[in-house]
């Protein structure tokens, strides 16, 4: 009998995806399942944005990590997705399950850092759920609003693209930076509004495996330039944890040649975080290739962390 | 150290929400924490509601349940939600924990389930999260509409009105309702579109506990006729499971007294469901009483199904 493992969870996504985008017919929605956030009609300016994000003990966090931060990172993830899209996150709700052990100054504390995290991205938390559970769990759903000229989807990189991140990549695991991470809103919010970005999308499952998402929905191949990756460690495997670690939640898009060199002249110091040009989109049929400072090429596997 | 237990799901419900409401000041929101959905502006007409469940292994169902029913479950609680506000779902996203040891085929008739009654009741599946775990969660989110003179919140309920229910109550744990009820939307619809409801709420927790809720966010009491109140069994606990069981998804609401004949003489017969009569609102200070046949009173304690 056929395991979840067996097919993995991008395959298993797949999967599901075919079967809501096979019945339901023509979507009204702009951008449903496969990319950070769906996108549907609001009014005149806006589209809405929602999105979820489910965080497990032993799976995102442990019982050990800082309550605060647990509750952090569940609404923080969330408000990634929708910066992503070049949205501002506006109201949540957060259904959780509890064990009814659990200390109530635990469960407490995790409530308080969802809602400093809501109060210092500008979000309404208006709803939820509990419930008893033996382990941990914790689903956020944040909607947001996008103007319809920032709109920015995962599925639009062109051939010639010149492809960005922010911050570092490969460090989060070991510096805790998974719980405690500031999600890219104000950066994703200056580039939507003063560039014309051709894709973004937020770096959660690694960057290959998150570029590889780009690629597949639009089509095109990439051509890396390895050593402007900025690596969170240099240490020897610091290249294959930028390349293959999740959690980062940097952003990365790409945007035509010509505005590459004024996006990162007046990039604005005031974010902290670097901005670095990494590679450039190419055709189809490039595939995915690294290049070394000597001009040697390697092909590159596109792939990252799967929970299944 | 105090645990979850210590202050029960409603304690600890009623500490988060003050949480919330105390720190973001005043909302934009027209009701958040505190009612079957969230309710928020949207356009000229509409107001748009929020609202997430999650549905937990051997909490709410087991292994050995049909995992088609299972995915019907976790939308439809959320539909139950939203229709009664008034409102009509529109969209929905769902984030799951599932483990890489479970058939592909079982997990496949979750999402089967799902789609199935997304599409029976219009809903579009626009996006989700999916997730290893050790045991199954689902956690649903709508989004819905609800024309802004149809909107019926749980706490505008006043003295004097008539309380009806649909259904009969205390049998969804028994009859395996509780897995393959059918959320109560067409008669919401029909009743919101029709009558000026001053409460609703769909009954998850109870009938006392769930008109507790209308009772104590409206500041009112009632007295119930304890023989108007529809047995889903006429066994010798019968009341008892329709005061305390949870699960029915039935609606529960108030209207003012001078449409009630009206009401129960209009209803459709094309909604299968009977509706009843089944008490009195009644001042605040007067509580919560039942009423037997030969007129003798009880006093009854607002209380239902809790996690912890």
């Amino acid at each position: 009998m056929k395991k979840l493992m067996d097919v993995g969870e991008f395959g298993f996504i797949k999967l599901i995806s075919r079967l809501f985008l096979k019945k339901t017919g023509k979507p009204k929605i702009i951008s449903g399942i496969g990319d950070d956030t769906a996108v549907i009609p609001f009014n005149r300016d806006n589209f809405l944005l929602l999105t979820t994000d489910m965080l497990l003990e032993d799976v995102h966090f442990k019982r050990s990590h800082p309550p605060y931060d647990i509750g952090h990172k569940a609404l923080a993830v969330s408000i990634s997705d929708i910066a992503a899209m070049g949205g501002i996150p506006r109201y949540a709700l957060i259904s959780v399950g509890l064990p009814k052990k659990l200390s109530l100054s635990f469960a407490k504390k995790i409530f308080e850092g969802i809602r400093r995290t809501a109060r210092d991205y500008g979000i309404e938390v208006v709803g939820g759920d509990t419930n008893c559970s033996r382990k941990i769990v914790i689903a956020s759903f944040v909607a947001g609003t996008v103007r319809k000229n920032n709109l920015v989807l995962r599925s639009r990189a062109k051939e010639g693209d010149y492809i960005f991140v922010t911050g570092t990549l490969g460090g989060a695991a070991d510096k805790g930076k998974h719980l405690k991470f500031a999600p890219r809103l104000p950066e994703a919010q200056y580039l939507a509004g003063n560039f014309k970005l051709n894709s973004m999308i937020d770096i959660s499952d690694g960057l290959l495996a998150d570029l590889g998402h780009i690629l597949s929905t639009s089509r095109a191949g990439a051509l890396l330039w390895q050593d402007n990756i900025p690596l969170a460690s240099k240490r020897e495997n610091g290249i294959e944890k930028a390349y293959y670690a999740g959690e980062d939640f940097e952003l990365l898009f790409t945007v035509p040649k010509r505005l590459a060199k004024k996006l990162l002249k007046s990039w604005p110091e005031k974010f902290k975080t670097k901005l670095s040009c990494i590679g450039q989109i190419k055709s189809g049929n490039f595939g995915l290739k690294a290049e070394d400072k000597n001009g040697v090429r390697k092909k590159l596997k596109a792939g990252g962390f799967r929970h299944f």
